[in-house]
């Protein structure tokens, strides 16, 4: 199944000069999510638990966790989460962001799979790294729907392991 | 099994005198949340398709629909979703708050399931139902993780097909 046929590439959106990649039609073809869940889980199957990155990120992490019985966690921006949290700010391009986890959702030497669905420049990526590393989780591996190779996000990530279902 | 144990109250979040409702108890626990997805697709055997509301509906939208073979359709915040855009303006307690979704997205008479975590006062909901009629979906049915019952959400929904797995 060639997945790169339902991701549509919308021009200028959101602003001038950005292809967006449009996920909707993979979403709207049962028999591509579900192939798409089922590779992206067989990614996962050494993994304690499940983190998905607010809010795409939940989609295919959620199934995944689903698929794969077990545990999900949410990473989310600032503000979204209560209780003890664990925050990570990182730089973007023109701005910069927080990421947070709740403290208390992973557990030391607990083996984590990160889930999004885009790998763009590995800003985020990289944070979240960063942040369950800080509670002391292992990264055993980031999977990802789709990668933007010419920005090079994986370089950001040398020295985990790292999937994507699509290149473009 | 009793989900409400699942959920956590968090007293004073986002901001003073609101109790949170936190459901990172019940995503950490697989056996609950593999019940609680079961469940929920269960309110959504005879739809076409299941609309998950951004972000937390798209936790418990995506496992459904991967659940139930069925194609996932997503309602965003404006900005979010590109292509062909069908909005609706709806107004919050204190403030107004537009939803997307993509015109595209569902064809006449489809039968929607939409699935979100909470409803409270039912605005949110009811403007996602006036949004998927306007694209000439019908509403087989709303089914939500929880339900505060003393902020009358379901009032706004008369009329309609409205499931909650925990009742606060």
């Amino acid at each position: 199944m060639n997945l790169s046929d339902y991701i549509h590439t919308i021009p200028d959106f959101p602003t001038p000069w950005i292809a967006f990649k449009d996920i909707s039609p993979l979403l709207a073809n049962p028999d591509v999510f579900v192939y798409t869940i089922n590779e992206m889980a067989k990614k996962c199957t050494d993994t304690d638990l499940i983190v998905g990155l607010d809010a795409r990120g939940f989609i295919f992490g959620a199934a995944v966790a689903f698929a794969l019985h077990k545990p999900f966690v949410m990473v989310r921006k600032k503000g979204k989460l209560p209780w003890e949290i664990v925050s990570m700010d990182y730089d973007l391009e023109y701005w910069s962001n927080t990421i947070c986890i709740q403290k208390n959702s992973i557990h030391q030497w607990q083996n984590v799979a990160i889930i999004d669905d885009v790998l763009a420049t590995g800003g985020t990526a990289q944070a979240t790294c960063r942040l369950i590393e800080q509670c002391w989780g292992v990264i055993n591996s980031l999977v990802f729907l789709m990668e933007l190779e010419f920005l090079a996000g994986r370089k950001k990530l040398a020295g985990y392991k790292v999937s994507s279902m699509i290149a473009f």
